[in-house]
């Protein structure tokens, strides 16, 4: 990799999400190159990726290109590269565009989707971790309405406009309620000659609740909500496999669907060249210490979604949500400032902001610290805590503009097929 | 193809550009069941694709659903659909998804790439007619950078930052403008480490001015305009091949460059299946009366590009912008209401509205009636112009903001690679 000759001292930074964006931000002052690898060249907002899906928003609204948000630090070098492997011996980034040295190395490579093995699911499932994949959903959606109104086999209408979530989640329920407003206030007026009713949402979950991380208040507020927008809830129902066209659930009931998305878990996005013992098995994160160090490395660093810091309060670690990532962030860039001076670190305590999920127009859940709310409060506050979050006053105004425009109008604008999406087959 | 029963005379148009949208919007209260067909399902605002390779804009602020346009017509439908042929003796249209047939038809296909049958040209350059395209153009910009910053051979650097458009017609020249403008105010922030003086962006034109279509004086205001702003101007100069690294001029001259962008020419759109005799050769458009009426039939009219109606005024047919194909499809539209209630159809005279094009921030030119105008305040018209043609209250608020933000952040936001483009080998 070309990068410019210097006597500082080398941080990389893998993964430009919450937690990796967070850090470099709080670099700016210290004297060391610090240098970004990320497979795409903006970070992502990804508590509002489901309004892409749904065509609430476009991209650049909920993404930021890395080299703006960061454009105030100095010796600060940007890579759009996938990272192959790392040489922990060596010090050492294997990457598609060549290999550098670290002194410092941290991780904030996040999660990915979990497919629990099952090959085809992988295959043909809708995942939405990333933009592209919120784009491919949007346009699979709009897509299989062009069809079912060309379409005169009732049945074959109903898979193409049956729409199957897998995963009671905040993603999930977010999508689920998503898709009912579109259901109600849009795909009528652009399909006339449909009969709306054919648009089936249902929402598969596991466990005995929705919204299982959340308080059994909001679980209870949350499935009200979505029932009132005809969302059918499927509890204590696992989908055990999908095959482009069907899918099947433990019990052996099948359901023909041409939208199956796949939000039922993640799991760490770990990085080659790390031997098996430093991982915490069941979700593939790093062990870390209270200082975000890696078990057994010194100058290697895990934050946000793919460590693991064990403690009494979070024994399974902490949310895999953006607060943990920020917050870890920014004490880790404070404690590389104090290692550099020669001060000792400090360790992790983390601050629980509280929960928020939404379901649809005027309707949300909140859990903030003791207190449990639900409706157009948590709803309002939703919005605000969401708007403020993103980066960028651009980005602030054009999101604020769209949800202003699509509530007065019970509209979603962002419904252009841009670019296909061909199904596997 | 599924379409309601009805005993309605059945209007098809292929095509949902300006002249289709047009007629389409004014045959509202006819009694009449209306077919739209149109490969992508949204109406694209043209004249601003320029910016969405440049990262001003992004696709949903040009682009607006078709179904949305036409939410207020009654017996409408839309179809996402190719058509393959036509079978003018059956009246049958052929389509990917299903044939249909017409008592009328409108031909609205507009133009399409000319690559003057140079399959190397049309393989490795990018072309600009389409939302996709641009996009493309924008990832491969972006990448191109990406990789230049990564790169430590200035031969290879130079060529993955030289620009070079063929082709100055509004849509070079507005090219060629914004790309100057991104080398001038946005690059040099996001690339710090690279030398922006390697950036060079080249327009070639085989004749012996820029903006052939306006007055001399619109040519000469462009080229001092692009001169201010780097941009290197070859009049007179034909560009004769590109294998997706080297650029060759007819007096073999090379260039090294890896953006190679394709403005030189349009050819008709046109569909098969009629004979060759209907067909004007040189540009591939349909000879037509001065009523739209495709010459030989009665019930097939052809509008806006893909239509050639000569006059004493127009010996050439009309130019090919979106003015001509707006005013026929609006005449259309009333002559076939006419026609059904059995009176005589009225003839089309083009009423000129002028002539703009823009290079860059305050730099635009403009011929309209006898008036020849460049400099700020043709810059002012140009904007004012294309905000009030854009379709939709949400798109000009959205345009008008990021022009505004833009203008006063010398920032251009839409900076995401969200698909990579490939170039080909």
């Amino acid at each position: 990799m070309h990068l410019p000759k210097t006597d500082k001292k080398r941080i990389v930074i893998i993964g430009g999400g919450f937690g990796g964006i967070s850090l470099a931000k709080k670099l700016r002052g210290l004297d060391a190159q610090i240098v970004l690898v990320d497979k795409h060249n903006y970070h992502t907002f990804q508590p509002l990726l489901y309004q892409v899906s749904t065509s609430g928003l476009e991209p650049d609204s909920i993404a930021y290109p890395i080299r703006k948000v960061l454009k105030n630090l100095d010796n600060f070098h940007f890579r759009w590269a996938t990272v192959k492997e790392i040489d922990p011996v060596k010090q050492e980034i294997h990457t598609d565009i060549g290999q550098l040295t670290y002194d410092y190395l941290v991780l904030a490579t996040g999660t990915k989707t979990n497919f629990f093995g099952n090959t085809d699911i992988e295959k043909y499932a809708m995942p939405m971790k990333s933009v592209p994949q919120a784009l491919n959903i949007r346009s699979l959606m709009l897509q299989n309405f062009e069809d079912a109104d060309n379409c005169d086999d009732l049945e074959e209408r109903k898979a193409l406009l049956n729409f199957s979530i897998v995963g009671g989640g905040p993603t999930g329920v977010e999508l689920a309620g998503a898709f009912a407003e579109l259901k109600r206030n849009v795909f009528p007026k652009d399909y006339k000659h449909l009969n709306i009713d054919e648009m089936q949402i249902h929402l598969f979950e596991g466990s005995d609740r929705i919204l299982p991380p959340m308080s059994e208040h909001a679980s209870k507020k949350a499935t009200r909500f979505l029932q009132e927008l005809g969302v059918k809830i499927h509890l204590n129902t696992m989908v055990s496999t999908y095959d482009g066209e069907r899918l099947t659930l433990k019990d052996n009931t099948t359901i023909r669907t041409k939208n199956f998305i796949w939000a039922a878990g993640v799991t760490g996005a770990i990085v080659e060249g790390f031997e098996n013992s430093v991982l915490k098995d069941r979700l593939n994160r790093y062990k870390v210490n209270k200082y975000n160090q890696v078990e057994g490395y010194e100058s290697i660093f895990a934050i946000g979604d793919i460590a693991y810091m064990q403690t009494d309060e979070f024994p399974d670690g902490h949310p895999q949500v953006a607060q943990p990532a920020i917050q870890q962030g920014e004490l880790l860039a404070q404690n590389l400032k104090r290692s550099f001076k020669g001060e000792t670190m400090r360790p992790f305590v983390y601050y629980d902001k509280g929960s928020l999920a939404t379901i649809g127009r005027n309707k949300a859940v909140a859990d903030i610290k003791k207190l449990r709310f639900g409706g157009f409060f948590a709803w309002f506050v939703w919005m605000f805590v969401h708007l403020m979050a993103l980066v960028g006053f651009r980005n602030k105004v054009v999101v604020f503009f769209n949800w202003a425009y699509n509530y007065i109008n019970y509209d979603k604008a962002a419904r252009l097929i841009v670019r296909p999406f061909t199904p596997k087959t």
